[in-house]
């Protein structure tokens, strides 16, 4: 089936207008058309081939809302009509430990990505939510609950949403704890409405004195500026739990710092260029930890619409055309974004 | 009281017979004649002055073993003729959050150490074990049930024990964990005791082929010589926990690919230079943490001296008298000793 998208034929283009094609619905399958897809840094790495093993045409986009169009003979999860939700995984082993054990995302013998994954479809990779439509494995496709009017802040929720929900739930954020959110930005912003709805004391950090308002407004309990040395010295030792947002190499031992004994200072993002070496006295004097985590499983990430829909808990967006996305990317090169894009994909019909 | 004891002058001066002054025995008070004093890499690096900070004369030794020979009035958990232990610490504030947890070596407003730490008594600071008498407050000393013919094993359990049984209790090793201990010295050869007798897999990590048998003697299940690729891609994400206890900088990653996901390598060792930084990758992509550990606290030094007794398990010793101390310090920075030095401090009435 012919789908207009969005996309690059190579690391060194504009993304354009392409047709692409999607499989008719197998029997497991869910055919969804798409209603917005939210715009994450990964599919400007992706595309632009910052990271190595980018396939050419790439259509990015995983965080992708839709409603399904047409569903297989054996899918009993969803219905036609039903308002859905796509991440970043459209597939995995299904019968490793880390599949068994909810967690697709660490799936032993590699999940398939949402976009530039292995695929039997052609071009023989995935192809992302940039698109009018997409077809999934039913066992793939999120429930989502919120009303139609917040559909939009909702696509945000399947990347940046569950990035920084599942290491709040795994690291046990809740009233009682403080957290540090480490950057204002698409995941940051995310984490700090997350941890303040998980009842946690929310310890926001940004260069930006300018985002101050912006944070406290999101949820935050404090706001730290990081440039000021006298703020960030006040904040030692007083964080149960850091998720860090920046990908950008910085400076670990100013974030360990912050941490109480035993507290875990968590990396969301994988810089280009590795992080200066952190300070093991840092870490041994105060039994810290530095650790990764990495979006979500299926079930976690279910978990997180349904609380962001009981809590009313959106992204907050800027909506664009996919005409815009060229400069969009520009935009987000310059943090110029509160606090992700969103592609309306009704703009693709055009 | 007059005791003698072997310690340093300065930075470049080697050890020498000296005498210094023990407090009498205050109310709160245990007086004891020390037996056994083990010889830990740390005493090295203090009395050379290789760490900030080092007082003279410096006496070191924290891993004592002797016989209450006077107790305070006030005293309630030790009689005179007890044998005794004596570890790292001899004072903390004991009314920090750390203190109320028993985590008394992340006291918050700094514990005292065995040596090098404050002190009302002359000259000002600390002396250690490498005399013939030490007068400590009853709520830092440990009560020893082994009998006697194993005492000089049980010095070394007072650091190298407590700091590889801290992490591992901490990090739940046991019965259906697989545990990492690298790097088969002080610390590592008891790690491998302590985790074989906790009922965990164990894997012995070694650069020193020579020493794949006695790895398996002490109770590992498997040993890895880390100079073998091969053998150590054949490891990777194998273990839930890593005791770490190589202080040199070494590569991170490659240890950090030995854990399985949500494993945690503990570095026990503080490197002079730092290590080269860790992969983020390597953390994110399995929920991997990177982490430290300091000794530990004096409940939980009770309690491994405690299962050491039930388990009859003490240290690899070589009995050296104090006057060779100079001597043991070059083949200890050579390796050349299985696998901790343990002073006769009888030998110091001579």
């Amino acid at each position: 089936m012919k789908t207009r998208a969005w996309g690059a034929c190579a690391a060194d283009r504009a993304l354009q207008a392409m047709d692409i094609e999607r499989r008719a619905p197998g029997a497991r399958d869910v055919q969804i058309d798409i209603l917005w897809c939210g715009v994450c840094h990964s599919d400007l790495h992706t595309v632009r081939g910052e990271w190595p093993g980018t396939l050419y045409p790439c259509v990015p986009g995983h965080e992708i809302v839709g409603r399904v169009s047409a569903v297989g003979a054996a899918v009993t999860r969803h219905r036609v009509g039903d308002v859905v939700g796509v991440g970043c995984l459209v597939g995995s082993c299904r019968h490793c430990a880390a599949c068994a054990a909810d967690l697709e995302q660490y799936c032993e013998n590699g999940f398939v990505g949402t976009y530039n994954g292995p695929s039997a479809d052609a071009p023989g990779h995935t192809l992302g939510g940039y698109s009018q439509r997409i077809v999934v494995d039913e066992d793939f496709v999120l429930r989502v609950g919120h009303p139609a009017p917040q559909l939009a802040g909702v696509a945000p929720l399947l990347c940046a949403g569950i990035t920084t929900w599942s290491p709040l739930r795994h690291w046990q954020a809740g009233p009682g704890r403080s957290v540090g959110v480490i950057g204002i930005g698409g995941l940051g912003h995310m984490g700090i409405k997350l941890a303040h709805a998980l009842g946690a004391h929310v310890i926001a950090f940004t260069s930006s004195a300018g985002k101050c308002e912006d944070a406290l407004a999101l949820g935050a309990d404090e706001v730290v500026v990081t440039r000021d040395a006298a703020q960030m010295k006040a904040q030692r030792g007083r964080c149960d739990l850091i998720l860090d947002t920046i990908a950008a190499p910085h400076d670990l031992n100013a974030n360990l710092s912050l941490l109480k004994r035993d507290g875990t200072l968590v990396l969301l993002g994988v810089p280009a260029q590795p992080h200066p070496t952190p300070n093991v006295g840092n870490l041994v004097f105060h039994r810290r930890a530095l650790a990764g985590s990495l979006i979500g499983g299926l079930a976690q990430t279910q978990e997180m619409l349904d609380f962001c829909a009981a809590h009313d808990i959106v992204a907050d967006v800027e909506l664009i055309r996919a005409q815009d996305i060229n400069q969009a990317y520009e935009r987000m090169l310059r943090s110029d974004v509160k606090y992700r894009f969103v592609i309306d994909c009704q703009s693709l019909a055009g």
